[in-house]
């Protein structure tokens, strides 16, 4: 029992990891009582609806899809946001909760600015720090945002039993949620996972390149395959994270080229000490960031 | 039953991780009847012998401690082979085989024949491609190398049953051994293996020196975790590797270098369909990896 009333329509607009984890656990807790799930691609839809993500199926956001919804969670790719957004507006009932879950969040709240000016009070910009290399519905699981914070980044106009509700039902499946400012939370976000990512893909894709990459990936071990997890994931959905949040990404990417510089410099002049109190620092941030995690969880 | 001879005294210099995972499954297979650790580092030798690992515990190489061996497995930081076989050199009976397990396999070949040139067939320059970030022998576990690679580098000099006896040791404990060029295999690993470790301590120390590392730090998800594995390695022995390596490393990391400034590029240009190339080749290359990898597992 979580104490708090139900979604009585749940509208899923984007029935992948994110959003088909969210509703599975929505379910299991009794915090749906329905929930109609829109996705653009038939496929996914049907796997959502035979592995009873969702209750009812459709193929675009319309009055028969979206009428009656009090929760609209968006869980597409980041740049799909503004039309989803204008598809939406003429279908929302006052007071419906609309929830997105996109990894940029000024893109976000400007998308619900320019294309649900009437409803903006009752937009929350979230962003669930949970996912995987894996996509789709198939990928959906119980218990993704368990232990996993969920940012909030709360706007002016915001109507603050919107952003109560929608705090609720992450909370209800496990996450920790917090409140950041959506520039600040641009520029963390950029550094400790859009980053990673983009590292991952352009490591994987230097390999690749090589006239010995079949040799390389033979020899590859357990090392390799953990620090290339992340190229995995989508290159459509981490495209357009990285375009939408380039100009952070940009100067992480520079900065990353420096210290790759100094590390070179390091190699060159045989400098032993430089790269030990180089990697004693990494290691010894890295063990503690580490255990504090453990403890947390 | 393995069908090999067991070894009398198998002499284990350096009783950490990749050491002491060997002797445990080697008696656990009843092919070693004693195991004598030597270790310069008094308590991980005591955990070594508390733990079975070992079955007489020695500080140093001395006649006492080597007498008698018909195998010899050094397991120390790379940077401390010449040292290991010219203390060695005095104490070997013939035909004892000398092993060593370092990560780069051109310089293990020059301290075997700069130190033991008198033993120099029956030294066999072998790298388990097998590891963890932790280390010591309280790391040490039974099953470290099954399915893994064990490279023998094989030099004009050797013997050939004393790389068939290795090879047989090694094959007992579940590794796939194989046989490569030393040249090429430094090459091919530096690519592997020691560039994600470089990498991930380039990228730990590049977000430790933020001035929002604290918030960094505190909104690390699972990606981040896996991506930075490799940099809770230990810092003295990845400084070893990658100075002895350096020449094939610091082009590697010059690549990389050349690889980000390309993506740079990409994001100034806001090139969508630049970035979704470089992400989806690196997504496929890596999948397939991934699909042999289970396959062959």
């Amino acid at each position: 029992m979580t104490g708090i009333p139900p979604v009585r329509k749940l509208v899923l607009i984007g029935t992948g990891l994110i959003g088909g984890s969210f509703a599975l656990d929505l379910k299991r807790l009794g915090l749906a009582e329905h929930i109609a799930g829109i996705d653009t691609d038939g496929g996914n839809l049907e796997r959502a609806l035979a592995g009873g993500i969702i209750d009812s199926a459709h193929a675009e956001i319309c009055a028969r899809s979206v009428s009656g919804a009090d929760f609209v969670l968006i869980a597409t790719p980041v740049s799909a946001l503004p039309a989803v957004c204008r598809a939406l507006a003429p279908h929302l009932a006052a007071g419906a909760v609309v929830c997105d879950t996109g990894s940029t969040k000024q893109s976000s709240l400007a998308a619900f600015a320019a294309c649900l000016p009437q409803h903006l009070p009752d937009c929350v910009a979230a962003h669930p720090a949970a996912g995987s290399e894996r996509h789709g519905a198939s990928a959906a699981r119980h218990g993704l945002f368990a232990g996993n914070r969920l940012v909030i980044c709360p706007h002016p106009a915001q109507n603050p039993q919107a952003e109560i509700r929608a705090a609720a039902l992450w909370q209800a499946v496990g996450a920790q949620v917090c409140r950041m400012d959506a520039a600040v939370h641009d520029t963390v976000f950029a550094a400790v996972s859009h980053l990673p990512h983009l590292l991952a893909f352009s490591y994987v894709a230097q390999i690749l390149a090589r006239p010995d990459a079949e040799a390389c990936f033979a020899n590859a071990a357990s090392g390799f395959r953990d620090f290339t997890r992340l190229a995995s994931s989508s290159p459509a959905l981490w495209r357009d994270i990285c375009l939408d949040n380039r100009a952070a990404l940009a100067g992480l990417v520079r900065g990353q080229i420096e210290q790759l510089e100094h590390i070179e410099a390091l190699l060159h002049n045989n400098d032993g000490e430089g790269l030990y109190r180089c990697f004693e620092q990494a290691k010894r941030a890295r063990d503690q960031w580490l255990e504090g995690r453990e403890k947390a969880v």
